[in-house]
């Protein structure tokens, strides 16, 4: 029977494991770029996982009182919208086919490094200036509810006069939908401002979805809390664990946007409007906040952590102090019985009526006045 | 009996485990802010718990040698109190209906930036300039005595020319109503001077309350020492657990503190009278102590967790010592025993006369020789 | 007697801990400041422990070649011996009447936020710097020998053009003695030089002071040293952690003093003569020498305590395997002679002559390739 | 049996010792420079090992239309190929004859120090500027797939007006393959600038080949995750440290690489076109990318070292249960058979028919009663 | 015999600790100064141990093409040697005669405060910089073979226009030999050179000498490392800190040096020839490559003491999973055996022929279901 629940008890383990062990996905924390070693600088080489198979393009022309969409499959298409009064915002969702970033890299004459930089989905969250334009790299984060674990989209987000181009790594879906709608009802100030307040609305769209992100790791948190107070199980380590993991990631996408956005703000360029600089830093207010609650987390996970391993400590205590109460209070005994099992001829003890009854009241006295004494002590 | 005693244990640590898990109220940390997903910059949108139902406006108006105090419903009757020679202080208690804070901010043409943020009760302590206006984000700490945790109230401060404007949260109560007494009875130079000043010892108000928390804190560290000392438990485990994680979050309000009196106190502005950057000076010394304290209560904490470790670990090493020292003195004569229990037909020593007692002086001997060695080795 | 020797283990371990858990006597790190709420800044309230019934004065007058020194009753006296010509240094033992403290500042023309300071013992150390005097808060430390604790005196230091004052807060004794005697013998240019120089010698004695307490703690953690490496106990343990807590204290004194000390030797002040800069520069290497002696200590106590915990861990495993030996010896031999105890009608090994000594023989011989087996494995 | 399993254990962890204990092989970190000591400053040791006997000196010469390469003996042959209007790479593999160091220094007019850094193998990372020349200490890493270590080789890259000279510790092979492709074809701009540009081709290739090394990490810390979720044994724990160790060593290389690249985008000297400083930046943002890499690798192995950890604890804790539970059930009963193993004379139970079924009843329903027990309370 | 070998055991480990206990002799981190106490500033009073009984002093003066060499008894006669044209060096080795030292501080002109600091050996790395001179104090360490410590001796170089002036404590030899050499032969450009060069290659000696105890520390961490993989003990472990403890001391004379050099070398001053800055740079690079060995020598050695815990605690595991496999195995056979013991008159089982041979049949096939389930579960 013991041997069953022992048995049952490696089952039981087993099937937790597999329930836990989701792959690192270490790809998500660093990818391979062994396809480019060796080539001129400038050359456009897509590194990262092809997401989509067909790169979506889509176009929104807008000035103060007009807006329109368009979905195009050429992206020579939305070079002839391009004109000096209304805004273009051409977003490209795929990075793998070069051609469209070079296309559109010699039609907006960007940097060759800049190109390269955009097939690259490994940026660090960084801004580049150049003479007419700036680029931003930025991470768009979603939490995939399948598999409990973060999904990281690179966004690139070039502005110019009155271009705005964003490339986007090709996940479905992405945080710009509320822009898009506050573009073409005209509400907001959005419709009157330049490119800059258009890459601002961008940016912003992305840091307010980091908050759902931690309002998630928030919830998983208590969960855990609740878990480790009332049955820590190694379970609940392992979970603990993958949740710091997460929050490492998060952690890398957060922490350069504080730069990044600091530098936009202070940056002296005709580009950047003064009035701008204010939402900016609204923005960088967030992303000050963003880092706060990840460093919260972080000590946190790492308090639980220590509680959980005290918590063990504590139980492997109990057990043994348990054992040797067990231990002291039979193995004298078992000896005073053993003494009795002896077969010498000459035990003048056997012989007698009143000593098996007596040995019977010695030993449980012994148990008693022991257990009584151990109980005393908090021993048992 | 033991399998009651050890009923009983479990039972116990039940009944503390209930005691101790108070939850770790995560939203005291970080508040969900979903709701505002998606909306335009400067969309007033009330993030945090709705904590009153009716919101107080209260208003003093004072001057050299006046102080006018007055409850009202309605938010526009304080804007005609508004001149130009006597200063308007105009308490506000409560932020989700943002219709007051939009009407306000009309009047006193504050930023629509400025605006969304007083809603938003999650803002880290930070300070703002405007073109006319000053605006602080401060947290102002109470300790609740029924669950013994510390309860964030957001105080949004904005001042001008002559008047002072505080957004509360709407618990009940502040830290102010030594600042009315003061302006009330005329006593110290606070009706003297500008709103600098009344915002210096309102802000002086909150950072006071602060040391109050600390007091309350060290209190129960010293309580939990003791404790420690003489019988730790997992109990006073969990207890320097939650204590470390009250001071993580009087800390994250801390810290900041320090850099938004710094620049107020750095501030190149005519709002800012010379005069009052001593006591500015006075305040900021305050926040450097009470970080000070926060910092030298987390290292009192952390030791005090390594002392609990340790100690655990020196109480498994006695058991396992006791342990091993009963075994060694009974599981050596219990074979013995179980050598003359034997049935074999020819073992001499059975038969004579003098065997039984002289076993007995073996095993005796052999125990107390044992004893008598461990007890040289420390071992027992 | 095992349960006896149990019980002298228990009444060993509480005799340790009355000698060991000298109260954390917090009040030492954060002093109760809860009179002050409410009250308008500038107004002196003394916070801290009323040391001293009767607050003592006493003044030296100095010039080139004259020391005059007197003790009064009456603070009022001591401002009728200013003049300009000579130094006057008034020290005022004791800081809970607040009345002395007033009188002094309305003489001397104190800012009231400073006369509030003075009469709080709770000071960082700190220098603060007004139109026509300086005032240094700093810290008096003196170790008791009785229970090896360290005691904490705040001395605030305000000199002028040609007057010095010193508030105490009362402890008996101080470490200006030897300054009085420069004074009085008129050796060194002590009397040559103005009240900065002054301020240099009682800054110069106090932190002189911290190196002597800083030999101490290098005596006690030697002992402790020798200790841990002869014979590790959970006494030795709390000692470690009783002198962290004691150099945490140090330290909270010292790195404040780095500060204080720097900004003084970059001051361009007339009070402060080119001369004296320096021996502040002295002074400046002498706290760098006393932080970075502190910090060595730090580390050499975390090291003691990593040796302790791995040394207890050492011992378990030590046990443990002693443990393993003996059950590995005796377990085996002792089912052996169980079987030959059983009462089977038909067991033929029972009845044959030679069975009784060849199962010896076997026991023996088990036993002793065993011993042998587990030695050569270095595992008793 | 047992012991020979407990055998079979002992030889297994030895063949894993074999295969896990590769040498730290410190010289990696820190090589012996004994034999300078005493001499005066510039005079040319080489300190290193010598990797191979026969020095090789390659040239390539180029201008916009042309390319030569040429192998020779003899370095003084390259001296003769140096003009005013071509650019000449001189590419000298092994640093140990230091006639060639100083022949070329003396040529090319190098200081004397830079003479005795090149001839050093144990630089730091580094840049120097001189009058006409910078001259930068790289670290070229290589992963040995025999022993699974990093091999680390020192460049030294000096370039002026029309010249480069490349010092290579002589291991074999490079990572400039494919910049000589590059020249030889004269794709890219590589050509038609100066040597500026050349050194940042250099540059480059030597940090992509860092992101190779990383990926190879990246690779193996995965397998280990895997391990360490299915199958966590001694052997992970080393390869983690192993693994560990050899970032240290990438992290040695890596922090100083930013500093040098930093300087030299910084620069402002008529050697560095400023075309060629936004590529630098572009390498820049290369070395920033491959610190953080490192960084979070060693963040997820110390997380993987507390996952180990835990999980012994865990499996202690279980073994301890296991443990326990059969001494629970099995200790009780065999004191009540060895109860009536005694030979007292007057055991009335002994001589009644159902005694003896009666204590099996009682046995088997103690023990199953034990077992339901502790399999509620998940203690088995 | 077990008794025994446990009285091996400990007596085995009281020799270790023989061989292991060097004390900490913390006075090489921190040394008395009592004597000191009270003194007026500029007293010179001697702190550090006596190591010398009698003053060597020597001098060596120098011109470009001469150089004499004398040992004097009479600190008054260098005094006569000292012109404008060639440079003087005076070695003093001892500065526990206070006499001597102020002597040398009257002709020299030397601050008292300097001279004050000359006398005492507790000073921290630093440069001072006076109207015409420079002082820099150092640190020169020796590895003490005997008893496996660094031993650390204060070194004072002060420098002017044509004379040096060098402080050693006094132990036997130093590292100048091969700048004296190097003087006497005329080799190099050192007598060609001013004071600061001379100042250089005497700093550049010292710090050469740092790689040879750098040295040392790597041959002995790799020692340790064989001894950590192939067998660890608690003797591994003490050995590592101690190694710890060394570096300790290492690091806190290396990096206030780097602060010293870099002063040094961005010094605009006279007596700091351009020419030299670029050796400074040198030595300043070796400080940095001195400070980063020191700190990866920290890192492997804590990676060395996680390793050595968690062999412990692996250790620990396979012994408990051991003594839990022979408990299951023997605990319930042993149960068995113990109920055919038992006396009741009516067990049928006794009676039949066949049952003995079937139990041990049963037991057997027991042991070997158990041991093989085990096995194949890795337990043993």
């Amino acid at each position: 029977m013991l041997l069953l629940s022992f048995k049952n008890m490696h089952a039981k383990l087993k099937t937790l494991k597999g329930k836990l062990s989701p792959k690192l996905n270490l790809s998500r924390f660093f990818k391979k770029r062994s396809k480019k070693a060796g080539l001129p600088p400038g050359s456009i080489v897509h590194i990262g996982d092809k997401i989509t198979e067909k790169i979506g393009i889509s176009l929104i022309k807008y000035g103060d009182n007009f807006c329109e969409e368009k979905k195009i499959e050429n992206i020579e298409e939305s070079f002839k919208e391009k004109d000096d009064i209304s805004i273009l915002w051409i977003n490209i969702e795929g990075i793998h086919d070069t051609s469209i970033i070079e296309k559109t890299g010699t039609f907006f004459n960007l940097h060759p490094l800049l190109q390269e930089d955009i097939a690259n989905s490994q940026q660090r969250p960084k801004i580049d200036e150049y003479a007419d334009s700036f680029s931003l790299f930025l991470k768009m984060l979603t939490y995939n509810d399948d598999n409990n674990q973060l999904q990281s989209e690179q966004i690139t987000l070039i502005f110019g006069k009155n271009f705005l181009i964003t490339f986007q790594e090709g996940l479905k879906g992405d945080v710009f939908e509320t822009v898009r709608a506050r573009l073409r009802s005209g509400k907001g100030k959005i419709r009157k401002r330049g490119t800059d307040y258009l890459a601002y609305a961008l940016v912003d769209a992305i840091i307010d979805n980091y908050f759902e992100i931690l309002e998630k790791f928030g919830d998983e948190i208590e969960i855990l809390e609740d878990e480790l107070m009332q049955n820590p199980s190694p379970y609940t380590m392992q979970e603990i664990h993958i949740l710091k993991r997460e929050i490492l990631l998060l952690r890398k996408s957060a922490w350069p946007l504080r730069e990044v956005i600091n530098h936009l703000q202070k940056e002296e360029n005709p580009l950047i409007n003064e009035l701008t600089k204010i939402y900016l830093r609204d923005v960088y207010d967030h992303t000050i906040q963003i880092i706060d609650t990840v460093e919260t987390f972080r000590d946190i996970l790492s308090e639980m952590f220590d509680i959980y391993l005290s918590s063990v400590s504590n139980k492997l205590n109990e057990t043994m102090k348990f054992l040797t109460a067990l231990s002291t209070i039979f193995i004298p005994v078992t000896f005073l019985v053993g003494v009795y099992g002896m077969n010498f001829k000459f035990m003048p003890e056997l012989e007698m009526k009143w000593t098996y009854p007596a040995l019977w009241v010695i030993m449980i006295t012994a148990s008693i006045v022991t257990y009584l004494y151990f109980r005393k002590k908090n021993f048992i």
